[in-house]
């Protein structure tokens, strides 16, 4: 597909979204089902329906642009999935694997941070406020899922699953 | 290589990221070539440099732990790079060009302010304080690196390169 106009970019920027997510919605399921520690577990079974909803927003978005949601697939979003596939053959302890998760699922929040925040940017130049609304409703969910992760990497939550991994290894 | 300690996951970690250094000494200097805005191919090529300290410093902490460089390609950054060559064959205007580098360019960002958060967090679990500062030296840079793309994007340096983007849409 030829980008030769913001409004083209800017729909581009949608698809890829819509990509990424799709693919987020068939991989979360074998990353809760990987993780041990329940809290882990959890983020990722309720950021899953998160997804779907962030999927049905694009959906909107482009319907509203009078776009369909693209074939292209995400090679960025793939790459990153593949990594966290990686982890659950290669890591052989459970307390291990949920560190390499939480690893592996920052990688994505960090992708659709960028993604979002890119799209936005775009919203904006064109004079899209709803669209701007929309993009930073879902970017603030990421921002906080990303934080959540944080949190139970470093124990502000409970145990803090690093901690517990490297206690493992000793 | 299988992963059963938290030492084995954080050399895993500094070889993952090396992988992702190397790819991006090989991709810059093409987004360089391929931007427009003098600022922006300034940013490519200084980040460039950067890039090339972090994959020695990366070296230095592999050697350190007594491991070598690994032969795993980073499938996560190999995606980012794909997505960005993608927007430099598939967008047809310079200045349009500019604002889809921004946004390949800041999932990168990203991606390595995933990638060096996560290890940072592990060497921290492990007691290894050369380490966590060794890494969050890289993790400032990364961080400067994607602020000012964002600077350059929405012109709180210059023109901002969206705006230019999207008046030559009009």
């Amino acid at each position: 597909m030829k980008i030769t106009t913001m409004e083209d970019l800017f729909a581009h920027d949608l698809q890829d979204l819509r990509s990424a997510e799709v693919q987020l919605v068939e991989a979360l399921p074998k990353m809760a089902a990987a993780a041990s520690n329940s809290e882990l577990k959890r983020a990722f079974t309720q950021h899953l329906k998160q997804t779907e909803n962030h999927v049905a927003r694009l959906d909107a978005a482009l319907k509203q642009i009078g776009k369909g949601p693209g074939r292209e697939k995400c090679k960025g979003m793939q790459g990153l999935i593949e990594e966290g596939e990686s982890a659950i053959e290669d890591v052989t302890s459970p307390d291990i694997l949920d560190a390499a998760l939480i690893g592996a699922a920052q990688r994505v929040e960090h992708y659709e941070i960028a993604g979002y925040g890119t799209a936005r940017a775009h919203a904006e130049v064109l004079g899209m406020k709803d669209m701007v609304d929309l993009l930073q409703t879902t970017l603030d969910e990421e921002g906080e899922a990303n934080k959540l992760l944080t949190q139970l990497a470093d124990g502000r939550l409970a145990i803090g699953i690093n901690e517990r991994a490297a206690a493992g290894s000793r």
